[in-house]
């Protein structure tokens, strides 16, 4: 029995559409080691959500198991979840300089205290319960990024977390192919990689291309006011915008509250480097001369409170955009997020700014590997089975693809699937037992895991609104029906007839008593008419009043 | 006076999005010409909303004026608002054979007869109130597609409609370079160009190009079904489809109501042409081996109730889809479409089919022109003065910026905006008068122009749901406050404390006894407690019964 117990189980909880990347578990005897505890945006299909967490239900069922949670590196995608699953379970968190020193940011404004938070350096080993992790360097779209390599009792796993081959990266520290193919050599029973660009052919460009391109927009634009929206968490984007503006002698502002905060922190902790005296506060850019000025900036997603965003709409009181500014937005689009930020492009445009973006100049680089860095992964560990993570379905399907250009048979292959584990062992890979493995939407300050009742509520109003109709049973001559309607426009003359329809219903001589019976037939009586007159199928709920 | 009113007017009518593209007038003293009468899909800020037409009030203010309405094209963007243009005017259309085509069969379904509808050729002329409008070939995604050169008593306007310059196009008729080079001899005034790829450097590929992957996927899938999804309105994609299909020995159904349709419109007129054997009804391939039989179907952009996403959520009862299958889509996004085909396809593979889509094979072309043969056009019809139209605003800018490069001053050059008029003529190009130009809104069997207040509504139920309080003003005691929530959870204990916070209200000795105070306050104090509790912000409703 004892053995029959201790599998080796894999497990993936929570995600919008991609799979296998909030969170993972690694599940032997008496130990869960967990990696990454991240956060996705809500889907179309979730009106209203503010964002999604993975079920961690699993995690404080099994408490007593959990030894330690392990960050690849400090994206939202990969921390955001922390602060709901550190409120509820007490266990050590690991992870690099930057990513902890954003994830004590977090607990901060969560106001949760005392949690354990280690600092891992590259090539740093530690034992998390039964497992030992290995932290290997790896590059990707911000700084200290780590894949593992997990040594089980079962056998050896090299997770890659998110990663990108850059042989010339800003900080002139690329990814330790060396150790990798060291790992490889001793023999890796499992990989799980990233499966982002799995569709893209070639390499990924190093980070390092991008300044050719910037310094000449700033070269090109001498007499112009300069802003550059990036991601706050790409430190070496972020560098790189500085080290152009320092050069054009410009000073430096940054706009936009994560990259106020995280550009202090990389300051900190060293990995992002400026002249004190180069930056200003934002709030007090006025004094400066627009050809003397770069402000660095959120918003390259389009997001509706973001800076960039606000600066479009003539709605960031402290930057208002005209013809004597140049916007450059250095990234490019999450795969939904389109319509907005062209959306924000238009207005910027309309404003008389001249914009750049990655449609029409090469201002950005991926930091997830395409094909041909997959390649040389897989090249380099030679796994005996392999599970893509890191995308949506279509995204790990390709990765399988490659797997199989690679040699490894597609029975050693699995899709990681909310709901299910994965035993894995030296002889095969099996899908297994059923986990819960949901998501958990966050609602305002409602946490719940039990939203679909709710959300379909909101797609019908949203759609076609509702229809509230009062009826005091027992005074109808006084007090005649009351209808109600938003989201859903009644003519007054159908309002009208409703109403008397409804009279004429509610007073025939058979009219039912029991009161469900009665709101059943007003709700047919006027979703038939809307139907009818408005092609509208409107939410409605009739309230009878007793007295 | 007469003078003064005779100038030529060039106006734009609706667009979500982007502009000049549904609807354009020229006006000159009693004569208006229309160009195209089109739709729009809504955009996100629209829930409910069906799609969305041209406000062409001005054009029934002027019927008398309104000489006639020239279509380019049968894409719905430039036809699909003629079923409510044509219910209010009763002036003549005129477009290519398969464009009118599609004009009748829309008519028919919208029950409008007796619509003069002119079938015209290329190279034809004809007289359109004081304007006339030849019909020049050009290349697109679809058939009987023209540019018009317009001769107005002011000067002559190249119009290109939608095009692409393809050399080797399927029916071997490529864009008529040749009448285009004579016109721009003879002098053009005023360039309207489409800037849809205006951001896309060189030529856009050839049609053709298609067919070579096209056959080696057939090649490579030999023992499979095939399924291809495309534009219904297509019709040399779709030709090509079928010729793959015909020499591999396939039998071919339509899938799709627009499919069906078009397919035989197409094949009637004999713009599509196949062997009327090899075609099979969709509801009769049940007899038909998995290897000698191609499905074309709609559904290439994710809409939710076409064949192809219906195949893909099981919920399409004569395809259903498994291992056996290879479903290729060949077409690409249109932006803000990404995640409902992502899904799709996703969806897809989870079913075992294989997919094929763009990002990973060759298997379409667009029909736009890129900025290379935007710069023939330019170098062939060396207009005085530009006008950048079908795109965002961005696309009409890097239009623009090409006109530029190409010798047309910028002061030459307007971007067409919703809401003015442009007058032209040889002296100048000027923003001129307002025009009631907006959008008018589908929405179920409402068409209102007037619908802000209601999206309004929608969006906020969408992301907070409503809650309505009815109160018995009079008869507190026995009637107790009702609360009713939809799209918010109020927790029970919330919901006991927010009544008995009301009746406190209610109950006090100052209380107000207008109802629109008493309203107010009870407003303000749910709407506290909400924010507080949940951090929601749900439409909030009190009504007062007076008994």
């Amino acid at each position: 029995m004892a053995k029959k117990q201790n599998k080796l189980k894999v497990m993936f909880l929570g995600g919008v559409g991609e799979i296998g990347k909030n969170m993972t578990l690694f599940e032997y005897g008496n130990h869960i080691l967990v990696v990454d505890a991240g956060m996705s945006f809500p889907s179309d299909q979730m009106p209203g959500i503010d964002f999604v967490i993975p079920d961690y239900n699993y995690l404080i069922q099994n408490e007593s198991k959990v030894a330690g949670i392990v960050v690849t590196h400090g994206h939202e995608d990969h921390i955001g979840a922390l602060p709901f699953v550190l409120r509820d379970l007490d266990v050590p968190v690991y992870g690099s300089k930057l990513a902890l020193a954003m994830v004590g940011h977090k607990l901060e404004e969560a106001r949760i205290k005392n949690k354990k938070l280690n600092t891992v350096n590259e090539g740093d080993v530690i034992n998390v319960g039964c497992f030992q992790v290995e932290f290997i360097r790896v590059n990707h779209s911000t700084t200290g990024c780590y894949a593992l390599c997990i040594t089980t009792p079962r056998g050896v796993i090299f997770f890659t977390g998110d990663f990108k081959i850059d042989h010339t990266p800003i900080d002139n520290k690329p990814i330790d192919l060396t150790r990798i193919a060291e790992i490889g050599k001793s023999g890796v029973m499992l990989l799980m990689m990233d499966s982002t660009n799995a569709e893209r052919s070639g390499f990924s460009m190093s980070e390092r291309c991008v300044y050719k391109n910037l310094d000449n927009l700033f070269a090109q634009n001498l007499d112009k006011r300069i802003i550059v929206a990036t991601f706050a968490s790409n430190i070496h984007r972020v560098q790189q915008i500085i080290n152009c503006a320092v050069k054009y002698n410009r000073k430096i502002a940054f706009s936009g509250r994560s990259m106020i905060n995280i550009a202090e922190m990389a300051y900190t902790i060293g990995e992002l480097k400026y002249p004190r005296e180069a930056i200003v506060d934002i709030d007090k850019i006025g004094k400066i001369p627009y050809d003397k000025l770069c402000i660095i900036s959120t918003g390259t997603q389009g997001e509706p409170m973001s800076a960039l965003t606000r600066m479009s709409q003539n709605d960031f009181r402290k930057v208002v955009i005209n013809e004597k500014d140049t916007v450059i937005l250095s990234a490019s689009a999450i795969p939904g997020n389109e319509k907005l930020i062209y959306n924000v492009i238009n207005n910027l445009y309309r404003m008389g700014a001249d914009v750049i973006y990655q449609s029409i100049s090469e201002i950005h680089v991926s930091g997830h590997a395409c094909r041909e860095e997959l390649k040389l992964m897989f090249s380099l560990i030679k796994p005996s089975f392999f599970i893509p993570i890191h995308g949506e379905y279509r995204h790990l399907k390709q990765n399988i693809s490659l797997a199989k250009e690679m040699g490894i048979p597609e029975a050693n292959c699995i899709i990681p699937e909310l709901g299910y584990s994965v035993d894995v062992d030296k002889k095969g890979i099996v899908r297994s037992d059923n986990v819960p493995s949901g998501n958990i939407l966050v609602d305002g300050s409602v946490v719940t895991d039990d939203s679909e009742m709710l959300l379909r509520d909101r797609r019908h109003l949203a759609g076609d609104g509702f229809v509230i109709t009062i009826i005091s049973k027992n005074s109808l001559e006084i007090n005649p029906p009351i209808l109600i309607a938003r989201g859903v426009r009644i003519p007054d003359k159908l309002s009208d007839d409703l109403r008397e329809s409804m009279i004429k219903e509610l007073t025939k001589d058979k009219v039912d008593d029991d009161i469900q019976g009665i709101k059943q037939m007003l709700r047919k009586l006027i979703a038939k008419s809307l139907l009818k007159e408005l092609k509208k199928k409107p939410m409605i709920i009739p309230i009878i009043i007793e007295n």
